[in-house]
């Protein structure tokens, strides 16, 4: 059998292929932070010389933010398009870190062993899961089993501003017959899954501008107006104490979820007592009357993910500050429309204003969820091919995360999109001492050399 | 008139008056900072050498924290101890100084000549006027006016951690008739004032903790509680709509403003359009129903002085932080107790508090209001020689400000203490771009020499 050939040949050549992403893993690739320019340039670099050692014809892509990476190889079959992601986030606070952020390594831990750095989990771990499975593939067999682009974006994880520009120009190269996307994680430890739905994200940041400089709070306090106390009005008027964002309008374009989803996801018996209790938390904090998925997959959300004002070093600074910002993102479902949500949440905000007081906004992407066609045949072949892979059978499940490229495949390309991914709850993504386990990295390697050959014998 | 010498000499010997401020401004004495530690030692030691210099038996004196200066010189007539301190603000936000703070300069203005840097005014300044004045007296007398103790704190800035202990160890070496303390402002720029009350302060910090580390707002966001929110509500609900603080039993010990001091207010018709206008802001934002001057000088308020939480560097992070954090302070008047508004409203914040979330306290000093002895024959002696010297009467004045030296004087000396000081509205203070008015320092050193002429002559 030939996948067993190719199977036999990833289990054998593990070492090589973790030596190879911690390689990747050690470019400081930060896309959200203009000093790291030259190291997301150079992860495109290495990447491309990686497509081109499997004898796949890959170049960089200029945009104008970070490159692209395109690859192509023939073949017969179906046209299958791959995405990944090769920025990664911000590391701070760098002091959380038990090591080097990008300086990886393989780690033995209760659970097995890890590959610990910021991107092995998300996403050039995910990433080189594909790439490795189709270096085994061709080694085995000389060719690939079908057409394969691959697609490799270096902003992810700063709103992919270059993106949709980009599929727009080159919409005939990158149009396929599926998209497969690796940038999400299992159900549970031993459960893979294929997202049926992905949220949408609205970022934006907002400075709320009070007096021309600093003042002294003793010879202003009480008669200046404090930004602080602004800003933190506006934000806690957000929510109401069931937990219901207040924007208007922000539920339009919710759907209810429906009754067979709702009796699938309850089957699945999601255990939010652990996936809490294993970061020390316990109570699922969402609208009240949701069940904990409801909450991640297919309520929207309001966060603050940043806020600054005044002195906030050690001690204490008796400030009047001249300004207070906040980072706020919207998760968004069904056909909640980013456009409308952004103004009316900035219509919300100029309504709080009180004289003397102005807002300053910079808006950070808007990107609509999306639902997956699960009636593509893909969806079922994946299915199969992950169940034979991994102790328990695959999932639909929803996402709570944004992956927008999902909807712009379909939007712009008219491809549909099949997310599959092998992180698990604990890998820290985002978070310092990111990890990705070296199961995930070898099972997802042969996941998908299982669902390349279940998607081309047919 | 020996008077008229003294003062010409502050006159002729201006230019040297002022290269000796310049050199105690270039010591970046950050009390609260503890990487400045031996600059404020430095300080210190610059303060006890120029003492020795007029002829002042000076010594730094140790202190679990920063040295306190003391010197004493003999003489007949009352026994004066005058109060300044040498330590200065945090100079953060840096990229808003047009020049290094700690390298300071005399510059020409549209308003004359000032003298930037930080500490300029607040309180390095302000201190020197007075030993400057001693200066003069000496050269031209040989000896000083009468008995003074000279007290130099280091700590300022920081909450005075170590000058409860150090007066009351040393009660007896710093009992005085009159406290003379050099750290308050003019009322207007012609007119001085002599200060009649001051506000408390009570300083709180405190953190919000949720998760046991940073948490990633797709696969978290919904169903885990963010502290920035927690944090954000806790703020908000701090004052009503009528900008009243709502701890509860905060207006305990407020007293009513007296008739005969509101009429004494009103007749100083406070400008507050060009106090406000100065730093563009327009509206009195304190309480409803208060003057401006008594927001400042008769209201109690709450303020936040710093908040943090989650990603606020360029761009955007979807993170759900681990914690949030903020700084705030109270000013305090009457019989506000600090000890139980303390209680208060740590007992309100752990009332907001959800499931999951905890809360970590630092306190930063508990100060009550005071109330000056004007009856005490100095206030009408130095409000006649501030009226000789200035172009308008000096004026009995409030103080939004928070000096609790004022209050130790009294409490644990028995000392009446005498604030005048001639800082003026925009010499940001606690802000970037800090400066003192040339003409502050000279008339100022002049204003001293005038006072004690009138304290001892009598």
């Amino acid at each position: 059998m030939t996948l067993e050939n190719v199977l036999s040949r990833i289990d054998n050549k593990m070492p090589a292929a973790t030596d190879r992403l911690l390689d990747l893993l050690r470019i400081p690739s930060i896309s959200t932070d203009p000093a790291f320019k030259a190291d997301c340039d150079r992860a495109a670099d290495w990447l491309v010389a990686d497509l081109q050692s499997i004898g796949i014809s890959a170049e960089k892509r200029a945009t104008p933010g970070h490159p692209m990476v395109v690859g192509h190889v023939e073949g017969d079959g179906p046209h299958v398009l791959f995405y990944g992601h090769y920025d990664v986030q911000p590391v701070d606070p760098l002091e959380l870190w038990n090591s080097d952020p990008f300086d990886p390594a393989l780690e033995d831990t209760a659970n097995g062993k890890v590959i610990r750095g910021r991107g092995s989990s998300d996403d050039k771990g995910q990433l080189m899961t594909f790439v490795e499975a189709c270096r085994a593939w061709k080694a085995e067999h000389g060719t690939l089993p079908c057409k394969i682009t691959f697609f490799f974006e270096g902003e992810e994880e700063s709103g992919s501003p270059s993106l949709v520009p980009f599929m727009k120009e080159n919409a005939d190269e990158l149009k396929s017959d599926i998209a497969l996307i690796c940038d999400t994680g299992l159900f549970q430890s031993k459960t893979p899954a294929i997202i049926t739905s992905l949220r949408g994200l609205l970022g934006e940041e907002l400075i709320i501008h009070a007096a021309n400089k600093d003042l002294h709070s003793g010879m202003f306090g009480g008669v200046a107006m404090n930004p602080i106390r602004v800003l933190t009005k506006i934000i806690a008027g957000l929510h109401d104490e069931n937990g219901r964002v207040t924007v208007p309008g922000f539920y339009d374009g919710v759907p209810e979820l429906p009754a067979e989803l709702a009796a699938q996801w309850d089957a699945l018996k999601f255990d939010h007592k652990t996936f809490l209790g294993d970061v020390n938390l316990s109570e699922p904090a969402g609208e009240k009357g949701y069940t904990p998925l409801e909450m991640n997959w297919s309520q929207p959300t309001c966060e603050v993910n940043g806020i600054t004002g005044g002195y906030t070093g050690e001690g204490f600074k008796t400030v009047l500050p001249a300004e207070a910002s906040a980072k706020i993102s919207f998760r968004l479902v069904g056909e909640q429309d980013p456009h409308k949500i952004r103004e009316s949440f900035r219509a919300y905000v100029e309504s709080c204003l009180p004289a003397d007081c102005t807002v300053e906004y910079k808006g950070h992407g808007a990107s609509k969820g999306s639902v997956m066609a699960t009636d593509h045949p893909a969806f079922e072949q994946a299915r199969a091919a992950l169940s034979d892979e991994w102790p328990e059978a695959a999932a639909f499940a929803g996402c709570g995360g944004s992956i927008p490229i999902a909807g712009h495949f379909k939007n712009i390309l008219g491809t549909d999109a099949m997310l599959i991914g092998f992180a698990k709850d604990d890998d820290q993504i985002h978070s310092p001492n990111e990890k990705y386990d070296l199961e995930s990295f070898h099972k997802g390697i042969r996941s998908w050399a299982r669902i390349l050959d279940a998607m081309t014998k047919a």
